[in-house]
């Protein structure tokens, strides 16, 4: 008897279990972005943490992070993450280029670099991005914060990151001209 | 008998013979502003170039381009010359970080930039700029014409630039992407 | 009866056959450098071109490139690809950054970005790097040649790379000031 | 009888008493320097602050940092402020690209940005640049620390910079990847 199963519409993708094991033996790309608010001027007024369940069922604050996908490129891999994270109404302006504000490298623990993650050796290109719209954070993100630039420098906010994240949120911000 | 002049707004700033004479004397800070149009995916699908007569009534095409005044930020002066050149609807979107895409320094002819400008030595910070508005340029600037990138860097429109500005827009292209 | 093979130093890396079955599967991440001398003033002087038989045998010009590997830092692998192809005594000196001039996304032929790598998708973080020391190209380089920035740009040599590597040199150039 | 003077050997630059006026009138260019030292992979390993007297002669830690002069490229005027700072055998290795890690405007008392200095509006440019030679600071420069970024990042030195400058040395660390 055949099969009768929809044909796989990305036969280039990995299933569940291929990406497990990829992800012990090649560096995974990934899109970080910091949404923020800016002033008619440009200035940060606001930015936009998430705040999700680890695995473990702690309460972490995080941004939006997501794998570029084979085949797809970076703009359509951030667009694509933003509006899964924040929701279809949030109107991110993405940059017109593609240079990221830095590169972090996440290895599992314990890293050289200081960033780590457990599943996997991933390669962030990591990007400021205005955001215009309403935002309305998907199911499994608890909740979206506004938070100034001031609070997120602030020791309580920092303590809430993990694997390095809330330095990446200090980088951002120095590139946007802001600092402690 | 008293003099009934108005006073200066802005004491600190210089009249125009003042001006002249500075100009030959200091480096200028200027800030310079090449108007794109992005797609959804932050691609530039339009550059917006201006076509001016230069001071012998010719044409030539330019850039949003001004000098930044004594106590202005960098950034007030980015959207002061935009609101000029592309009028008050242009809506530009001034960007997170003022960290420019290069920095280009005019000397009067002849130039070891490359770069010249007539009246002076000055030193350009160059962003940029997305507009989502509608641009209507100001009285003296005969046209504005929004160009694809492909056109913007063909030879009919590079050879319609002076002072090395359309290797100017060359840099910013290559910083999003683009090349010939 | 035990096995004799020698352990596999780097259980985490793929072999030939799983590695181009990956490449069909996952974006891989590439580091690039454009090498250059530069003069006292930081100007570029001369940009190091390689010239490379490709699959068919015909000559490219090629840079510096290759894979990042798993568990490997950007730093690592940039020094290690411009070891391999620089030799030993080529002393490049590494950036303090490791944010890239420009991302290049290679994909299989027709490709929207319009770099192309018929093997693969590939995520390529750019460097300029400067080198002071005495250059000797591995042995399947068959020439090292320094350009001057016009010869680079000129139109015999941008003739001489393929997959919209010469729109990745005129980026470096751009980025360092150079245009046509 | 005819004056026996020494014909000004740079009609274009301003005198003391110009120059104290013309600070009340223009924006200033500035360029600044962070000067690291870079391990074989370009990871910075030190950090190089000078401690100086400042009006009231109080000790303050401070950048290399200086004035443009008119007809004066930024390689210029940065390779002239690193070698009266850092001394003629320091043997900076100026950037391939022009293109700042920052942008600091200096305002006088009170600023908007956060950074001021009494005496001027300044717009500067800020570099890291890495020094592999020997330093010897010149007389007026009480002492060249190298520090490491965890010590220039701690309460203590941080404590000791005035106008807003070590926020600026914490954005050149959050530029080469260190963050507290």
């Amino acid at each position: 008897m055949s099969s009768v199963r929809t044909p796989d519409p990305n036969p280039g993708w990995l299933d569940e279990d291929d990406l497990r094991e990829a992800r012990r033996r090649l560096p995974m790309v990934y899109v970080q972005a910091v949404p923020v608010q800016l002033d008619p001027l440009g200035c940060v007024t606001d930015v936009g943490l998430l705040l999700q369940p680890n695995e473990t069922g702690e309460l972490e604050r995080s941004l939006v992070s997501g794998r570029v996908l084979y085949r797809e490129t970076i703009r359509a891999a951030l667009l694509r993450h933003l509006e899964k994270d924040l929701g279809p109404l949030a109107m991110p302006q993405l940059p017109a280029s593609t240079v990221p504000f830095s590169v972090t490298e996440y290895f599992p623990h314990p890293s050289e670099t200081g960033y780590t993650d457990d599943r996997q050796h991933a390669v962030a290109l990591n990007y400021v991005v205005a955001v215009r719209g309403e935002c309305s954070p998907r199911a499994d993100a608890l909740q979206l914060s506004w938070l100034t630039p001031e609070e997120v420098l602030g020791a309580d906010v920092q303590a809430e990151f993990t694997g390095g994240r809330g330095r990446l949120v200090e980088q951002a911000l120095a590139h946007v001209g802001w600092g402690r």
